[in-house]
């Protein structure tokens, strides 16, 4: 006997036992590997992509992308654009999409070397440091896409409330942060700090790019620099740092303090100092595992402290802040502290 | 001005922006982590663990595990037992948890060769092939957790139905499934055949372990094998094989073929085939991005053929099949294909 059609196939609905969790995964491998092949800006700035030119821009064979986008388009990634043949363009919540694998992307991408060599860390960390390291552009991938629905929203929020003149970003990466402000104020003026000469280097053709050159200065240097040379400082009415301060627990805690210091005194009485970090063991439900993941993270592995809500608020209090607010953020574990003269 | 409090922390409601995913990411490098240090399996099994005992259990120190069941408590991985001085047990739900998981490590752990070399793959298949080779031990520890769930309740209930006095798995690994077939029914006999040296061994210790080692045949043989020696699927009633037939294709379909027709030779006027196997780009909107990705992995990386569910039903007719039904899973684009006479 043969069925026709024989195919039981059961409705739309899901089944009882899927979870969300193969889509996270799907978005977090997929995009990683756009990522990776350097197809994934194109989708982000809103083109419209055809095989051949993409091919192209990105020296792979025409098959290889259109069989990625063909992939792509199963995944609800990108759709075609009807008003080009061959076309296609990234769906409209592509951004939402980098935000939820960020997550997975942070977890078990940038801190691979923790989550495959967890042994060794345990047995001898200082050891482990040594041998395993992070790809660096890993975490900084993931990291902006958590941050772009996460850190920044109510960061820049509180940026453009105030209208700042003068920002200087702690840690500024490629200047995304004070590009976006001075696009904002056209009279204000930035500074976007950072030690490392790669994203230095990227910030200077960022900020011409963007036609804020003029008012916007890239210093290549460590934060730790600010506790002797607060020079940059000067003048600034806002001053943001995010998951910076952190990276200098324990051991050069003291140095942190100086340049809270060193912040508050180059601040004017309207000036504030804005800063995003990770507070330990978040118990609300909504936050706690990956509040968890994140504290574990940094104790275990990383040999780095996370301070409490009330750890920073003293230490903001000390440095001579005296109105300090925390604002939580969508990021899990994650607190905005806005801090004032 | 000091605030008191001054943390204006806001409601126990998570942030519109909160992401499912953020919980997915902790939980995959959570039990990743674990599954590594070999602290999960005292979890899954239900055990009641103190720091100290499960140190000495897995050789590691005690302040290191003493932090791991900190945090994992911290993500609602472990609880405490109260009736225990210092004891912890997995949450009821570790189960599920980890077929969450399941998800995240197939895509981004065991598929990690593929997601990190993508343009190396794009630009000569095979020659990358040679290079980067999947973790296999990961491939089955993700395998299984999404198999909890997802591919072995519905095969269990056809088998179960059925009440076969003799099973044969193609595939076996561990052994797992002829183990739980043979406890549910204490007449039956089974074959559980791997070509894997280190699961056999497994299989035989499992087996003894549950006490079915004088029903349960060990063959150490690979499945190729049954092309042109079927002996070990005679007077079968029920033969299986999960995500097996797929890794034949496109090279070896025809020893593939041969086998199917083998299998309904051997099986009588009541036997049945049980195939799992994935199906290519499945569309609806549940299953459609996780499917993509299995899609696209097999093609683009593994260079393996997924086969539609109509060439599915033309294979099992073509070996001699009539009646065939094809039962969509909770795994997204899995399918069970049941063949009978």
């Amino acid at each position: 006997m043969i069925h026709e059609p024989i195919l039981s196939v059961d409705a739309v609905s899901p089944p009882a036992a899927f979870s969300p969790a193969s889509d996270v995964a799907a978005l977090g491998a997929f995009l990683e590997i756009g990522d990776r092949l350097g197809v994934l800006p194109y989708l982000q700035r809103g083109d419209t992509v055809t095989a051949e030119q993409l091919a192209a821009d990105v020296d792979l064979p025409v098959k290889a992308v259109a069989d990625l986008l063909e992939a792509y388009q199963a995944a609800a990634i990108v759709e075609r654009d009807h008003g080009t043949e061959g076309g296609f363009r990234a769906v409209p919540e592509l951004e939402w999409l980098c935000y939820q694998a960020g997550y997975v992307s942070w977890a078990l991408n940038a801190n691979r070397p923790f989550v495959e060599n967890p042994r060794e860390f345990l047995k001898d960390a200082p050891a482990a440091r040594r041998i395993h390291h992070r790809d660096m552009r890993e975490v900084a991938v993931s990291s902006q896409w958590m941050g772009s629905k996460a850190f920044y929203p109510a960061l820049l929020a509180t940026i453009f409330d105030a209208r700042p003149s003068r920002i200087v970003d702690l840690g500024a990466g490629t200047g995304r942060l004070v590009i976006e402000v001075l696009q904002a104020f056209p009279e204000a003026t930035g500074v976007a700090l950072d030690m490392a000469h790669d994203a230095c280097a990227a910030a200077v053709e960022a900020a011409k790019f963007a036609g804020v050159e003029d008012r916007m200065t890239v210093v290549e240097a460590p934060i730790q620099s600010l506790a002797d040379d607060p020079s940059v400082l000067q003048g600034a009415q806002a001053i943001t740092a995010g998951f910076v301060f952190h990276d200098m627990m324990p051991e050069e805690e003291e140095i942190a303090d100086r340049i809270l210091r060193n912040s508050r005194a180059a601040l004017g009485a309207d000036g504030f100092l804005a800063v995003t970090e990770a507070v330990p063991y978040a118990a609300m439900g909504w936050e706690r595992r990956f509040s968890a993941l994140v504290t574990y993270m940094h104790q275990q592995f990383m040999g780095r402290g996370l301070l409490t809500e009330s750890q920073w608020r003293d230490k903001f209090q000390a440095a001579g802040f005296s109105d300090v607010v925390c604002i939580r953020q969508p990021f899990p574990t994650g607190r905005l502290f806005v801090a004032r003269a």
